[in-house]
């Protein structure tokens, strides 16, 4: 799928067909915006050919699998990022989109690979606001990173929710097993989003202080909003990785109090049929002269004694907690 | 609410109302300084076409919820700051106030959402001291700042007091689940706190050093104040949270402790009483010849052995500090 | 085994015997490309008087077991990696070989330990580029480097595979012992493999910014793409990393959540029993008016009694879900 | 308390009056050297009038409670220490004393406050030097700092002791709840000297470097003696910080290890007295035809055989180290 | 022990007595090697006369008990280093040898204090390579170092020895409790050694990059060398403190689950005696009319059924793995 548009001073100028867009390239004041969709090896050879694209980074983009980076080849720009979508994080960590940026001062080309949504939207919303789109390409790139970006935010969302459900069980008797489960599955997604997110901070530094790129000089601000994004991201998944830490500590601790109050409770009723066991085992010795076993109510006198000193037992325990 | 007063050579010239601004603004040696409390979305556009401020801060400003942050847009500053107040944690993370300040040559434009206290005080304070707010617009940007940080006291002064209490319940008996769960939710509480003050240190890297923006260049002293109070809590807050890991750890041991000597109970309570039926269990066997059960004090001597061998056991178990 | 090539322009010109290589670097735009295996410390020290190299690279390169490093001496380059494969792994540590490479502005010296693959692929792809080889010697130093890197990633891929087989066993029940073990093993390899990557990231900063020595100034993008590749390897190994020392504290709570239903079974097992045993010592015991004793259906009411009390056990630990 | 003093070329001059301060500040190559002790807000802003310091830097002596810091106020530069002394630690972690020391070229102004030992000494050790006192004021500073610093080692020693003590006894046995206990307070212990430290580490970086205050730039070698000083301590605190935490994971796994030995035991004695009990009661049927209890050593031979049958199971128990 | 020597380009020119010294440090192109075994303060003094040393350095070799350090003192250079011998590390970790040096362009003065081992050979094998000899002091400010620096390399390996026998004990059975005490202790030794590494790293950034002093500007390729092995000895370091981290979790588990193993062993054999007790108290039961009792193969159907019960039971925990 393939969506060539040539724009002029921030509006749009025509749909163009593959063909025409070396023709555009050499209109001054003009930039072509190319989005392809699970793009073929084949047509991003041709691609290359038309705006003269770095090997390296033609081969980042057909290979995929990468770290997100921004990286400047001359005057052009190379992005990676990850598209991390709530969905995808219930399916493992392998099955996150990809896109894949190419910037030039008189073009934009766009590869998204293996991801749900598609950024129509943006296309959409950028050429509702020509005087920003003015700035030229860079700002297509901008628009494109900050969409990316913005759909990281309901998967931290859904990852926040998951650890306060598991926070309110935590606290809770049995599930242990479960919850430690829950959690190591939680940190397993963070980990994924994560990795979107870190390496592209870090690249971003690329794109901000006094030696940027001539392309993006007017713009730093919004990239600066960007990485602003980034950066909060990651302080919540810093944050989310350190309370699931803590959490998998209190859930090992959890245990040991749950067994704690097992034993307890064990040696308490240990302790009462053991009493009663070792009263009947008395009277069930075949002595010749024991005179209580001779009383009319030595039975009965038996069974109490046996049963309240159990009883006296059971009401301790249960005063000092065991039970 | 909005609230208006103009400043000429550190005092006050005039309440004015918000159509006056854009006079005072071009009246040379005066400034502005505008409150907004809980403003609307249509009230920060208004205050933007007045001071033209840039479109990405006052998204930021109208949006909240994002990380603290000061940002250089040409000669102005944008500042972004979270309201913590002690009240505020008990009730959850969510539910922090934010400031944002606009700052420039000749105004200071001051948002407050979801704040319980408000800045009156600082206003009052600051035209107390003309000589200081002779230095300008910057010097109310640093009183906000100043006001909001030295709020944050209270609120590590109550986090601190409640590791103390915890620290003193636990090395004592029983309550560890309750202690573990008091350790988890003071943690999550502190981390609120610190990414309140975090961010904020290494955005005040803005503030310091040779490359600073012309507005601050009289007043870095001040900042750098306001810096170091940040250090100061930042450095409390990683203390709590080193701490609160180790009494973590701490309640685990003892946990662990605590079931040793329960364990060690329960087999000292099993071994007196698994004697005592062992020894009535031979004198409940029906051999014809058990010559002691004819004995005339055969009984007597039977309880007399049985009580004398667990009573050496519990002296021993006793003196072996299992009881 | 020797292997010596001259190039000129991207060309191979001639296979060359080794006392011919003196001839080749004094020509022109060529350069010679030689290739040992398990060189001998005499045929090291002929290299380094045939390329004049300094003599501490070389000594690294004689002793191996070094910290893989890129160092500059004058004009030349010292490359020094580990070679780490798949197999290696199981076997320990130790047995991971080294490649040594010396660039200078005409001659590749590259020797290889203890691999038991070697670089013939390396050439070959190699001389099939020859517009990239057109770049010179520096070129060749890019394609090996790329070429040790590359089979990192199997090593890694291999280290996943075993993490997730690992995942799968540690929720279900039994082998506690055995997860814990290839935990451990797991991340033993692992560090193998970090020490291989991570000084390496750190070393590879020489060829990066600015300062860069002349003789990789043209080819600086190759060697980030390659910087880039030890990145995403790195950051996967300190996601492993992370997430086996999270699995090893799962397997720690798993240990004390099935110790805890083991001892609620015993608990719950222990009062069945005993409330058995207590009764059945009730009517053992010897008195001489115990009226049920006498009863026809005594024996079965008593059966049936502690059948009753027992069942009444049974089922209630069965619904607490302690049996 | 206070205490004036004069000195020219590193001799003392004469003991001066408060008031005379500002006529030797205008003495040239005189400098002055005021030492408070406990000051009042009172005596300290006189002080600010007689050197004119800034606002900030005061305000930080009053209140105290301030971390350790270097600040630079034009060319006076004042410097925030925290007095540690191994007592103090005993106590709690708030019962530090306090030490600002204000430098101007031709002044000191030291203020110690809640600490119980005084600086004398130090004024005594620095007269005795008049060739490096020669040096000016600064070296007063170095000389304050020096001792300040020094006075963190006899702590660092009672900490270093008192975790010696804790590991010979945390692989004995018993004890776990006290070693767990005094593990925890001296980690405490060890955080209060090393909020004294760290925060200093990083603020001498003031006092080093090319961009020096010129004040310090003839004496810097004595200020990086002193970061040096600092350093070893800082290692030595995470050092004792490293070794506790390791200490608490032993301490854990010590307290495993004997509920571990002490379930064997519980299981041993457990089957042995299992075995006694369930003979005696096989013994103690009432069938009619058991042709062993007519016999006439059938008694002795049961007792045997029970004897028997436990006397094996201790000795088997035994050796596989359970008892 | 004093011992000096004069050289000039490379080659001794004589064993000099001390007084000789000053007269050698006038004549051109000559410098004086003098080697100190467990100086006196007084020696030292004398010392520090002769070629004008700096008070702060001399105090620390006198004093000794410092970090690592490479400090510069106009054009000299002063170096401390920790020397550390695979038998020190045993007898705990104070008694570490010290060596300190002191190096101008014209002489070089070595301290060693506490060390078994003497400096001889590096005498010996420096005097054999006049060609590198003839860099002057500075080379054997080098080679003294590579010393003390190679010296470590076996210490390292006696730690990865010992820590490779724990690894192979650690999922044994049995000795936990001396496995942790082993991992303790090599912990504790890891850090002697890495806190004679780590400082020195640290402080070796004084003798790499641009701004180097003079001294060494010719052979700084041998410094990066020395750092070089340092950095290597540095990542092993952490390397085996991790490993020792993950071991002492791994021991923790092993315990847990050692424990687990023998909860069911008791669990299962309690129940087989609970079992066998219940079924022999029914027969023991007094009833009149237990039909049963009076059977002439009663009591061996009723020994069948106990045992048949118990085997059952027997072989079902077998199967669980529980026995």
């Amino acid at each position: 799928m393939i969506n060539c548009v040539a724009y002029r001073e921030g509006v749009k100028v025509a749909d163009i067909p593959v063909e025409a867009i070396s023709d555009y390239l050499q209109k001054p004041e003009h930039f072509v915006w190319v989005a392809l969709k699970d793009a073929s090896p084949e047509e991003l050879r041709q691609m290359q050919e038309e705006f003269t694209l770095h090997d390296l980074a033609v081969e980042d983009a057909v290979h995929g699998d990468q770290r997100p980076k921004v990286e400047r080849y001359g005057s052009c720009l190379f992005l990676f990022m990850h598209l991390v979508e709530p969905g995808d994080l219930a399916g493992g960590d392998r099955c996150v989109g990809e896109v894949s940026v190419f910037a030039g001062p008189n073009f934009v080309l766009s590869v998204r690979n293996r991801s749900k949504s598609d950024f129509l939207g943006v296309r959409k919303r950028t050429e509702a606001e020509p005087d920003l789109l003015r700035h030229g390409s860079v700002f297509v790139l901008y628009a494109l990173m900050d969409a990316v970006v913005d759909r990281y935010f309901p998967v931290l969302d859904a990852l926040e929710e998951e650890l306060e459900k598991i926070e309110d069980d935590i606290f809770g008797k049995g599930s242990a097993r479960e919850n430690i489960e829950r959690l190591y599955r939680l940190k397993r997604r963070v980990m994924v989003l994560r990795r979107a997110v870190a390496p592209l901070i870090e690249a971003m530094s690329e794109l901000q202080g006094p030696r940027v790129p001539a392309l993006v000089a007017n713009v730093q601000e919004y990239f600066r909003d960007v990485l602003d994004h980034l950066a909060r991201i990651n302080g919540s998944i810093d944050s989310i990785r350190e309370t699931v830490n803590t959490a998998i500590q209190v859930n090992l601790s959890m245990t040991g109090i749950e067994e704690n109050a097992v034993s307890k409770r064990l040696a308490s009723w240990a302790a009462i049929f053991g009493v009663w066991t070792a009263l009947a085992g008395v009277w069930g010795m075949n002595f010749e002269h024991m005179p209580e076993l001779k009383l009319q109510y030595g039975y009965a006198l038996a069974l109490g004694t046996m049963a309240a000193a159990c009883g006296t037992l059971y009401w301790r325990f249960r005063r000092a907690g065991w039970l």
